[in-house]
């Protein structure tokens, strides 16, 4: 089909990219012959046991579709029917799945003002009040993000203090993994170091972005939150039925590291971006953590960029935008890019 | 990953079946370069007009993940928060999807009892009834499957008289298509013929059963309700970031009728099946009218032939069992499974 | 502002009367001063006091507004968020609620068909199947109903052998007792006897029906629901601001036995009634077991008489209606009534 | 029952008052006889008439239980299913109410930070963006509370510039009155004059608060929101069986202008209050608009004037408390208070 289709490059989403060539591979593997439906197939049976190896013995792994699935699923496990989940005002949940948890959980997202992307045990403190009381929507869990919203990093240390902080007052500790990948490879850790190891409660666990096709899997760390989640993603219309091609593509990432190769290479790519930019004397008033660079332009100027690149302006008040390496990301992709604000500089 | 896995075959379920090849072709077609995410790429574009080309110039395709979630969103666009839906008790949303439509949309299933999973305007007329009164959750659409859950098949006068009916009383008519590829292939009608043209307002279009990996589609065919779709897909979890790939797995099956190949030849499967079975003088009570057998056997015999075959006890009061046909089982399965009969009532 | 309105008699609903001179002046009496809002004032504390002397000193009680709202906050006690409600397809949270559980709570309700508006072990246990299967909505509690829709009567062994079938299979009990207190009279039984002795869980108490202006209160008795309740009733809406006043309603109830003396005239009012009917010929296919008689009348005969008396038709194929007696129905009401009968029967 | 209450005097909440004895009369007044349940009684279509009197031919009255139920109601009338609310983040619907808006209605609450509790259409101006786009939740309708929270006070213009910004925008405009006397009183106005005349579309009209025992109402204004209203109502459990003693509370507000009077006597309270604090030294940062006073007290002061009044901290940074004056608050209470005050300035 593709020839009636427009092939371009940009930087506007690491979900602008396609599949990874070995999870394609991995997909065409597995489809030979019946598999039981649902789940019980052999392919996630498989999917189960590299989880454990990556997060650790009582690790579970429940695939699911999307990103909203696995945040919406795991923050209805994390809370009774009353509670609600704290994060920042960037987080995704808040800023851009619809209005998702609030429809389809019924949760109240007290979301909070950071100056990073980042809560810290102070910024929860101050949504830590009226505790007990039924007036206010008691908060059950708190939700991060890593690498967030904005492209900074929670070092372990720091997702350690917020697990204590949680557990200290009752909270559960849900971490978005959205782009999980990269935060391991920015950290040089693998995944159990800055999760299970500080004491997170539950994971989503993103793999779409970092080459699948469509396949997140929520990843439950604390034993007690397991019995809910097969009924919690059926009710939740996330349990695929031909699933073993959704595990195979996680298990394709896991394999070999490839999740590593891919992170490496878009946080890398975004290194080059960042001194690129730098060295043209362009504004970027955040350090670049992994995958994503957010310089500031003129309007004049991203308007003219965006006829060569596809991007998204970040905050159209102080003109930041994102640009964004995926896995695909070439260097030639960079250096075009730089080639094309260089010039619109010189204008 | 082939070698660790078990290769078996057998009669549980469609969606045990594999990925066709050609749908696996397709996917890897548009593998090259970055797309729009969300569904505003090309892929997704080129299905609308295939869809419309299908099923009528005013239809519009919203690909979603999985049948539940096609349905519980199709549902939403149908009705007022407070409303109600009529269905047979064997439906799928009634019966098999863990209570999602009540626990995600908040509907009331006025669910009927039918003598072969069929609704007819006289079965909904018991249920229309305090029209009007809040006391009694109010009727906003009827639900029905083709085929149905018990292998059954409307034909297009069946559903005129359904949507005749429910337009007259203010009701909409929603066709969960999970299977209408081999309700096509019964009826030797285009699925235009069978929808549009007689009154369907929305239909659950599935393609993961026909040879899909994990694609269904809305497919809404009342302009009225269109509004409001991609709200509800994305709050309800099922919008597609990478949307090109589902897309391309339903283009390839509307491709040079992939579909309507796949589900002839799952029907024939179940008319050999059913001769054969026949033929052996096994008792099957309903007709078989498109790619699942319902025979009855003891508990012995049933017991027996799961050694070979894996199939699900359909009524364990009378016996009754599920043989469903799927695009990919062949002659030599067939043969075997009445081979395996016939042995077992030799006992 | 009585010179308006038409006053006038019936046999409609008790939900028709008005509230009882002794309830009245409860509330009158605790309208001085201030008292803290929400539950912690020096009333209901009171009426703590007097539903742990009637139901047992682990009961504790929750006063709502109105019975819809007991039975969804409730059954939310009961229930995971997944979870399913068996209960008679005549149960009134089925049948007259507008959908309140499904839409509110999402709760799937098994709703059974019963020949008398009764459950059994034997009609719950059709309902006990795919136990552990995400696919079908999992029970999670029994909702019975004394006296019944239908005006039938659970006997304390029979609550008995539900509760221990219930929790055989780890279901809860709810009982709605919207006319629990023409139960007990009819039983000649306390409260407690036939509820805490014999292993219900959690009551929906009804006082409004039987006198009281607007109030219920949730009982409950399994220690383990109780956490969750005080937050599940502010979030279900139900949380009264000056609750001194509904807890008020419900202490005149119970003091000095009026809810005793109000059922046992309304059932003897009931008797009544079906004993005049019964010489009159007329055909009462159930026992006129509490407050309601459910005699057959044509529909000529039901015409006539409603222009004397309101009443409700139940069931439009047979003619069946329904005639409610309350807490003030008087004797002279029910000989006119009689007289009524006796002059339509004479056309 | 009083000989075992303990009578006290405050300023706590106006929750904490009794009912006005005039609202009690015209309870006991339509005591007699049965009148239809669920509001087809003639003291609700009496009181229909009467908020037509007040706001304009096209109001409707749908009588509630109280001020969590009034909003959740209005709000889903305002609203499709995946819509959001736009409102300040000191609103009762997101500060108060547990959550409910999002349990049980899945709205998303855009709640913005105000100086003053009060939102303007240069505020809701800032969550005005992607408008159209399925990924942020979309906003549906303005909720304003007049008097605020914070005890300020829009005028009728202040309104009518958000209702005119929130139809140029197809937005709706809810208005929570849970004190709506108030704010009328001290605006000098009819409700008309700042609601219907102004562009409101539906109001929460509290009557609780100012002298009713449990009873509010929705006040629908656009006609368009007129036939959602009774299935919402009775769905979210807000349908009062006895209805006629509802509207009796509500119609005994309206009758005489027992509102106003109950209005205009708390506010000169407060400003009793207000002027006596100030004569004192003590610091009140905002103008005192309504019945509500917000001085700075010590935390030693606070816990000193507690031993004799009951009143609440309303921010523990800064000190500030709320004195809340109610219809019976007396000018011994305020003196009473003004005493207590300056002996503890004088420690």
């Amino acid at each position: 089909m593709s020839q009636e289709r427009k092939i371009w490059r940009g930087f506007a989403s690491d979900n602008y990219a396609g599949v990874h060539p070995e999870v394609f591979a991995a997909m065409a593997a597995v489809n030979d012959g019946h598999e039981i439906a649902y789940g019980e197939d052999s392919v996630t049976a498989r999917l189960d046991a590299m989880i454990q190896a990556e997060f650790g013995p009582q690790a579970l792994a429940f695939p699911v579709f999307n990103g909203t699935g696995a945040n919406v699923v795991a923050l209805q496990a994390c809370t009774e029917r009353w509670e609600a989940v704290i994060c920042a005002e960037s987080a995704h949940i808040n800023a851009d799945e619809g209005g998702a948890p609030e429809k389809m959980a019924g949760l109240k997202l007290w979301n909070m003002p950071t100056p990073d992307g980042k809560l810290t045990p102070q910024i929860v403190e101050t949504a830590m009040f009226d505790i007990g009381s039924v007036h206010r929507a008691q908060p059950g869990v708190i939700s991060i993000t890593n690498t967030t919203e904005l492209g900074t990093l929670y070092t372990a240390a720091e997702i350690k203090a917020l697990a204590d902080y949680a557990h200290k007052h009752n909270l559960l500790l849900h971490l978005d993994g959205a782009r999980l990948s990269n935060a391991a490879a920015a950290l040089g850790m693998r995944f159990k170091q800055f999760t299970t190891d500080v004491g997170v409660d539950i994971v989503s666990f993103g793999a779409t972005k970092i080459g699948a096709m469509a396949a997140e899997s929520v990843v439950v760390l604390n034993p007690e939150l397991v019995n809910a989640m097969p009924y919690l993603r059926k009710t939740s219309m996330q349990l695929a039925s031909k699933m073993r091609f959704v595990s195979a593509q996680i298990i394709a990432l896991l394999e070999n590291d490839l999740w590593r190769r891919n992170a490496e290479h878009a946080n890398a790519m975004a290194a080059r971006l960042d001194a690129g930019l730098r060295a043209l004397g362009v504004d970027i008033p955040n350090p670049t953590e992994a995958n994503a660079v957010f310089p500031i332009f003129t309007e004049a100027q991203t308007e003219k960029l965006q006829e060569s690149y596809r991007f998204y302006v970040w905050n159209y008040a102080t003109g930041q935008v994102r640009l964004m390496c995926a896995w695909d990301t070439t260097e030639a992709d960079v250096d075009g890019m730089l080639a094309a604000v260089k010039s619109v500089l010189g204008n």
